[in-house]
């Protein structure tokens, strides 16, 4: 590994200036690929914009995949923690051999990672809520307008230090079910996050946003089942007819993407045995029909710049369906259930809670 | 407009050594677009690497779009020819406006790139096959990693000299007619011409080739509509069941790029007013039907890069197809419509046959 350390630091936002995306730390990961030599020696250096052929397949064929994970302080152990990283690692191959792109050795890349992450570790901001979000990616380098492999790739990480994406506490959300556009399929790459699947969803999300909605409700085929919102996995919470509660989500069957907090939320509801957990294809109808009946108690996205992202109704079909946050409190900005994810997922997160899901950075 | 020459200028490439997209002439055009200030003044300057921030939503979310369009040069004249530049233009709208991209202006974006083929219009190679590749391009400079609208964009063009793509005369290509991978859906977005169109057909093509065929024929729906080809338009010429000879290609109902060549094909063939030209939804079955009845007279597909691609065969769910080249004369490559076709435009884009279509650049 090849360390070059800026000489000059850049000045650190205080955590009430810090805005999603757009701060970035003192230095960057980057790993070069080609086909001829393979991966060359790790480099992190001061950020730096790269120097790019015009021509390269990154930017005319999207050869281009990323993840998104955080790194949070302990403020017990006075030490950096991370969030099932393996996972990410794990999906951004997934990523890459669907793009053809080189595979690469998931421990050796988060070792690069944390090394870069004790570099950076004053940049990680201190309080609930607070965290420095992770961006690694992998670019086709490769100069060449055929449509073909790409011979040459850089895999990078830039670090960006994030306050609470409401930083207010929770702000509901509420989403527009979409009938027009249509986010994956199946055959599709729904299931890997790569550039292509986001470009398309900017414009709806503005068109909902005119009408006043937060998100889209990402529906699927004539029966319009439920996949995704927005960028994130959506889950609902509902008294089934035979009046046992249930959590639901879509199954991944190649449409969705396979959130690592979706997961989370699964296994963490599963080992609760409280409620069935249940991950399977359902309709708009049917949330629609547990909204009349009354056996509709809580929704909400779930992916990592929100972690959990309450849902206070949605618009169907020219029709408003209210969904309940906290009928016992309504003062509340999320529903019992919602609360108690996001409570015992920030429990993790911080080192609150000990918990395998979360990594010291030693 | 503001021109900076090169000093040096590169080896130009003998003809023979032309590769399709690997060479780009001495000069390339960048336009920029902010939010706050619009369109910045064009600018030709030698050919460079862009200077990118590693935050660029072109590299994450794939905000990008391109076109793909060529410069013939025209002997009689000793003039350089574009081939219906407006059509790529219009059509570049359609693609930054899926992306909420600024739209700009055909005319003047066409006048600084005929500017840009006026000072390499040494590198239009000559001959028949041979012409300079314009590459324009859209990207996002916004250096952001939310999912958002890009506030800065960069328009640019660079220009490749290429050969026929079949240098050996035509080459006819025999299809894999997939079911396993989906191009485009009903409300995504493969009418438009955007990076993320592309690179999730690369893994397809190549499982293709392993099989030992040339492209993807793509399919859609459980009746397996037949929509494209790699990344061409895709045209079947046959007889039908009422005697009528019938050239089809699919409809442009937003799963299918709005191919100029596709254009051209169609409204030169109604012109000629010898067969039915039809665009309609039709099956893999139907095709296959034809090919059992003996009714399958040719099949071709359709881009700027081949102009028109003879297609020998298909192979479907474990079976192959044959389809006829020219039965009269075993010998061609191609069958007497993909010939005429070839021929009527070859003729347009060097000159040889005054058409509207082709443009000098004066």
């Amino acid at each position: 590994m090849v360390i070059e350390s800026a000489t000059t630091l850049k000045e650190k936002l205080p955590n009430k200036d810090l805005k999603f995306g757009a701060t970035f730390t003192d230095h960057m990961l980057e790993i070069d690929w080609d086909s001829k030599n393979g991966w060359h020696a790790p480099k992190i250096s001061p950020y730096h914009n790269f120097e790019m052929n015009p021509a390269c397949s990154a930017l005319h064929y999207s050869l281009q995949c990323f993840e998104g994970l955080k790194a949070y302080y302990d403020p017990k152990l006075d030490k950096i923690r991370m969030f099932r990283p393996m996972e990410n690692m794990k999906r951004m191959n997934v990523s890459c051999e669907r793009l053809h792109f080189p595979s690469f050795d998931h421990e050796q890349v988060m070792q690069c990672i944390k090394q870069l992450i004790r570099m950076e570790r004053d940049w990680v901001p201190k309080g609930s809520g607070y965290s420095l979000y992770i961006r690694p990616a992998v670019i086709s380098t490769h100069p060449f307008i055929g449509v073909a492999p790409a011979e040459s790739v850089k895999f990078f990480t830039i670090l960006s230090p994030v306050g609470p994406y409401y930083p207010s506490g929770f702000s509901p959300i509420t989403l527009y079910a979409d009938d027009k556009y249509v986010r994956a399929w199946p055959g599709g790459v729904g299931f890997a996050k790569i550039g292509g699947n986001y470009a398309p969803t900017i414009r709806p999300a503005l068109e909902a946003a005119e009408l006043g909605f937060s998100q889209i409700l990402w529906l699927f085929g004539p029966d319009h089942y439920v996949t995704e919102v927005g960028t994130m996995n959506q889950f609902f919470f509902w008294k089934r007819k035979d009046g046992r509660r249930e959590l639901i989500t879509a199954p991944l069957d190649g449409t969705i993407l396979a959130g690592v907090t979706r997961k989370s939320i699964l296994e963490m509801s599963r080992e609760w045995g409280e409620f069935e957990v249940t991950e399977r294809p359902f309709t708009i109808h049917e949330v629609i029909e547990a909204v009349d009946d009354g056996r509709l108690i809580e929704a909400f996205g779930a992916g990592t710049a929100a972690v959990v992202s309450p849902v206070n109704g949605f618009h169907y079909r020219g029709k408003d369906y209210k969904i309940p946050l906290n009928p016992e409190k309504p003062s509340e900005q999320a529903g019992p259930l919602t609360q108690r994810i996001w409570d015992t997922m920030e429990a993790i997160h911080y080192g609150a809670t000990p918990h395998e899901w979360s990594e010291l950075i030693e």
